[in-house]
């Protein structure tokens, strides 16, 4: 175990996370001593503005003037950076952090995602830990598992639920039979979608976990070569018609191994009404793990929220107390590989398309002709005629085609006069 | 991390587990090093019987002509006990291996729920690892979970399905439609049930798993008080029956708090068709935890076999590889509690009940008579009448009523001379 008796913890950023942890730190330091055989000791704390409004009162002796003094006091061991954002002072504190050898732990999957290589090497030549736990899934002690509870495992895909926010907004308007925009104004007013939710709905937050967990799953560098679609193209007629075809829309990620290629992606998909990810409905997270000796691992909860991040926060802290030192990555930055992902646009998909188009003779044979010509194809054709409006919804579901040439047939139908808007491709995940 | 280059295991028991160890530690010792910055060496092997015909082939020099040599030798770090059993040469072994300062890493259910305070008691002075991720559900990291993912946790129940051999049973009644016996004579042939499966249903496997889970979410020490069913006495009638009311029956293990209550309890389980451990089919085992601040969290994988014990062998021996010492149930022995554990008696519960009865005029009302006597009340009655036979089957759900009070229905319902065969009792979750 750690030799010291006490380790002395500023965090820095208190938000609404901030202040829990704060909280939660102080009224469970004894049970935590306890169990980790050293105190954690909140010496210093620090935020962008002072004076704002808090919920806990804060000893003035607490705070820093300036909140990089914390990497400089040779009286503070781990930095909790809690400011968020890859860029500017999240960024600036945890790589000072981390050159002072102090420890530190961050939920942070932005700078970790883009950072995470080089400020890992500054952990490992400084044997400190780079804890990031809660950067990925909240309450779902993923990392911990792949990097201890794991570890024996050659991991050949991970795969899953990894936003709450978007997972809530899908499984809602399946539900609760709403359109995209009406759902995402309740999720707003219900706290589960943030006032500017982009980087939810756009796939840009799964990527970034997802980067974070094919790299400790592959022992390789990060990388970005990275498919990222996201929820917003998705409405209510798409899921209706899942449905109506055994199938439910989850916005997932991915990253596989399949033969010698390896995948990173995030799009929407079709997965099975019977499947176990279609079971996951509201702010769930899952992550199913396909691992040998173990075979298929699922851990599952709360992915996002002050008390859920908490709960990793701490897991991270006590990991520290009890001088769990570990490469931030799995395995010693000397040992990742520079492993080379490839684009999607080869490997093979079932997938559902769906074409809105005016209702006249030859167009359903126009269409099916596009289809056939990239060497698409047809498991299912269904037409939804819409009378009134003269205009017609033919949705398909394919045989595993190329990608690519699912994307041509999308590509060189919405060129046709008679597309009376952007066509869809949902990818469809067969396992 | 460790200071020590390498760490010497001896492997003592080298069954089908101890062998898939050996051969998967040797192929595997390289990432594991880089992993843990620490060498796994097994130094030496032994067993009941050094002449058996095995898959792997062993170095004559690494033979242990006793196998409590192994914890005399300086050269040994780690002993890694697959023997089995709560007394004889298992207890013998990690008793004198702890006094030894050496860690141990066991699969061996039994021994810890048994002997696990003693245990860890010396292992503790001594400030050696006593490692047991194996003995609890092999595939699911749960112990390590609980003690390192969710340490910040106030948990209040745990419960889930942790026997893949009455899983596999009670779900294959369901699915092939056939009778106990039928089910286990192919689960015998498959692999699933052992040749002699008696733990395995009558609940002492799960209770074994049960008494270290609570332990180690309620930081007490480890008490017989709980509740023990298993699952000989349900027949393919019962899980029609449940089918037909929305049910699924589980042989599920619950540890929680209830107010100022704590309850132990193992016994087949009537759950809802839709929820989520009525899914989990065939041998795979869940564990889902209700925590503070975590919310729920569940962890579900393969519980048994070769390959899923050794992947959490290997994370205990990786995690003393990397100098990650703690307490063995996560909290100084010194601190952990007396906990009053409650008989399940003064619980309540919903309940499913079925009387096989003569179908006579006077029956029902009797039967139902019994049932108001005894401040139980009906929720719902199926009367299944089988004129050929001459006579009829009562089934009947229950509001939440005292467990004593339905017990005490079932005794004397046995009493009366209508009565064809032994009357059931079979507890709801409703939760």
């Amino acid at each position: 175990m750690n030799n010291k008796k006490k380790l002395n913890i500023a965090i820095v950023g208190l938000g609404n996370i901030g202040s829990y942890l704060y909280k939660y730190l102080n009224s469970n330091k004894n049970i935590l001593s306890k169990k980790n055989n050293c105190t954690p000791y909140i010496k210093f704390v620090s935020a962008r503005n002072r004076n704002k409004k808090r919920k806990i009162k804060i000893n003035s002796a607490k705070w820093l003037n300036n909140y990089l003094d914390a990497t400089k006091n040779k009286d503070v061991d781990i930095i909790v950076e809690l400011i968020g954002g890859a860029e500017g002072p999240a960024k600036k504190l945890v790589f000072a952090a981390l050159k002072n050898k102090k420890h530190v732990v961050t939920a942070n999957k932005a700078l970790i995602a883009k950072y995470g290589d080089k400020l890992s090497k500054i952990a490992e030549s400084n044997n400190v830990n780079l804890e990031f736990e809660a950067a990925v899934c909240g309450g779902v002690p993923i990392i911990r598992s792949l990097k201890e509870g794991l570890i024996a495992n050659k991991i050949g895909k991970v795969y899953g639920i990894f936003n709450g926010t978007s997972n809530y907004i899908l499984s809602s308007m399946d539900n609760k039979d709403k359109e995209f925009s009406d759902v995402l104004k309740d999720a707003k007013k219900l706290g589960y979608a943030e006032s500017n939710p982009t980087s939810d709905l756009n796939g840009d937050d799964v990527s970034a976990k997802l980067k974070i967990l094919s790299s400790l799953c592959f022992n390789s560098f990060l990388n970005n070569n990275i498919h990222v679609e996201g929820i917003k193209q998705i409405d209510k007629e798409d899921i209706v018609n899942a449905k109506k075809l055994g199938y439910k829309i989850k916005l997932l990620g991915f990253a596989e191994h399949l033969g010698k290629s390896i995948y990173q992606r995030v799009h929407p998909t079709l997965v099975k009404t019977n499947s176990y990810v279609a079971s996951i409905d509201g702010v769930l997270n899952a992550v199913i793990i396909d691992g040998k000796p173990v075979g298929q691992s699922i851990i599952q909860g709360e992915g996002a929220g002050a008390a859920a991040t908490t709960s990793a926060l701490i897991s991270d802290i006590s990991s520290i107390l009890r001088g769990n030192i570990k490469f931030p990555f799995s395995i010693s930055n000397k040992e990742r590989k520079n492993l080379k992902f490839k684009s999607i646009q080869e490997r093979y998909f079932s997938a559902y398309l769906r074409f809105d188009v005016i209702d006249k003779p030859g167009v359903l044979s126009n269409i099916t002709n596009i289809i056939s010509k990239n060497n698409v194809s047809i498991k299912r054709l269904i037409q939804n005629p819409n009378r009134k409006k003269g205009a017609s919804s033919i949705v398909i579901i394919t045989h595993s085609s190329k990608d690519n040439s699912l994307n041509k047939v999308i590509k060189e139908a919405n060129k046709k006069s008679y597309v009376l808007r952007k066509s869809k491709l949902i990818r469809i995940d067969d396992n």
